[in-house]
């Protein structure tokens, strides 16, 4: 481990997950008192964590620019903490608000960044209910920093979609990272790699300022459609790291290989150019508004259709299946070729979320 | 209102309740759904909301220097935390540490700070249950921001305690600021000004550096002592803009007068001796182990008796009483004066927590 804190290790891959393991877990793990039970403990690592039935989750956010095309901080910062707690197959309840702002920052911009809170905040069904202000002398922070919190109820669409796994296997009380099996189908929700091309070409320009949106969007409806079409195992927003690195937990957790067709996983035209003229992948970019969901064989078809009638599911499809004769994560290529797709160790793309 | 954002408008004062009112709560006031009900919601502005019977809040944490005599940025953000989910008569559960970490910080600084909220979640007997980290460019942040949210549930020993106001009228659901009524006693848990002037001769000495220590402490075992004494209808710890602008919350919100006795409050000669020397009001300065209690008349001296039995109750006091023949908070000093102890309009000593 390096003596000093480097920008791979707030990336998302797997030098902070190394940094989180030594340095974090180690010494918090064992913090919460044993007259709590914990379904979903700190060591789990998942996006959110469950004591008794309540699903609670964090998120600080130091996005740049604040403004960018198809989203800000405020949407961001709503959105990212609303689907921490969908995929763990909560219903929302409230969300906390912290707000460190710079010295010099104009009222104006404040005042977009909390419009964009609550209309996200109004979409997604939650009331943002405690807050907290700081401000920090200039150049203290670029702007702002938001943290939000938030925690949620166990959905009621849960227990009756797990209904439908358990004719198939003893279903998780949570559909964690550690949940898909064998033959599972694997759906993603639409296009990937749209918010951090945003956000890069928000940044840098290469003409596609425009023409590249972020996704960004709270999912907990879409994810409730899920839950209703029945037999959902694993869900998770692939936010930092992208896809490569969500599904690579799914694997390295569940114990599991996963096959992805390259050809089924929908990339919009001018992500993959923004991302070709980068050099970067657009597995490993970051998305804020996708969920990717395992779904028991004989329910992928009636999940995929359930999410595509959300207004943010209309690309979603079918990517690739779990498969337990090899580990990791493997892709096969439109040429027909096949090549491991890593866990990224750090993020193409700093500062995105 | 000014067209930027001002140092005041993170200082806990008038000019942030300024700010909040308008920017924020204007904005998010109304974001929660109807389907759950709020006994203390985001317009009350209290140190936690309430949603159902789950009490949430969140804090960040900006404090310059990280470490400092008594503390650091570790303890500071548990203590915090904890400290409003036990003033609105919470047992707290879990929380949430979020980071945001500069690029170079030494691993050591970040290991001593987690090896500190380890301790203190001890302490408090919460656990620390999910997080999120962020790395920022050198210059991004000074070190480290984090921002600690947290949860609890309706403490067993509330319902009891409120059977003891109910002798006198109809008790409030919630200890709020809302609760303090003429002859009500005012007790503070011991010493004020300690964090802030601790804070303050860290960073600039003064030859102070390592006389005045930071009262940082969880107070939510001395809490449950006090709400088993019985009788206590308002808790708050005065953290920014110190016991003036927490006893003006009080008096504006219960509306009420105050009534403080200046030889009764217990400071600290080196507190007050840097506090004379900077020429700043120790009524002011943050505190970040104190709590202040609003308790019916005749169980004043049970709470305070109860409190005292705690490590960190040690220089508990009675310092007032609530009187409604006149309005704001009112100092009889030493010499037999009386003088209006404002609402600060910022905080004497920015960066404090």
């Amino acid at each position: 481990m390096p003596d000093k804190v480097t920008m791979a290790h707030g990336a998302g891959g797997e030098v902070m997950m190394d940094l989180v393991r030594r340095v974090i877990l180690s010494r918090l793990g064992d913090t919460l008192p044993d007259r709590w039970s914990s379904d979903v403990p700190l060591s789990a690592l998942e996006d959110s964590a469950v004591v008794g039935d309540i699903v609670f989750t964090t998120d600080a956010h130091t996005v740049q620019p604040l403004f960018f095309h198809g989203g800000d901080i405020g949407s961001l910062s709503v959105a990212g903490t609303v689907n921490d707690l969908a995929v763990m197959g909560a219903a929302p309840v409230a969300l906390s608000l912290a707000l460190v702002l710079e010295e010099g920052l104009p009222m104006a911009d404040l005042e977009r960044a909390i419009d964009s809170v609550a209309r996200t905040a109004r979409e997604a069904g939650v009331g943002v209910v405690t807050g907290d202000t700081k401000v920090v002398e200039r150049g203290g922070v670029a702007g702002m920093v938001t943290c939000t919190s938030g925690f949620g109820l166990r959905h009621p669409l849960l227990d009756p979609n797990l209904e439908a796994v358990a004719v198939h296997r003893e279903p998780p009380r949570w559909p964690t990272d550690a949940g898909v099996r064998e033959g599972d189908a694997i759906i993603v929700s639409g296009s990937i790699g749209d918010h951090g091309a945003a956000v890069l070409t928000s940044r840098r320009g290469f003409g596609f300022e425009r023409s590249v949106a972020s996704d960004i969007a709270p999912l907990n409806h879409l994810i409730a459609r899920a839950l209703g079409a029945g037999g959902v195992v694993a869900m998770k927003d692939p936010t930092r790291g992208g896809v490569a690195n969500a599904l690579n937990e799914w694997a390295g957790k569940s114990g599991v290989g996963i096959m992805l067709d390259e050809e089924a996983i929908p990339v919009r035209d001018e992500v993959r150019a923004v991302c070709d003229l980068l050099g970067i992948d657009p597995l490993e970019v970051g998305n804020e508004g996708k969920v990717l969901i395992a779904v028991v064989p004989d329910r992928a078809e009636d999940v995929l259709e359930a999410i595509g009638g959300d207004p943010h599911g209309a690309m979603a499809a079918i990517i690739g299946r779990a498969d337990a004769s090899f580990e990791g994560v493997v892709l096969e290529t439109r040429v027909g070729g096949r090549r491991y797709v890593d866990q990224p160790r750090g993020d193409p793309v700093p500062r995105i979320c």
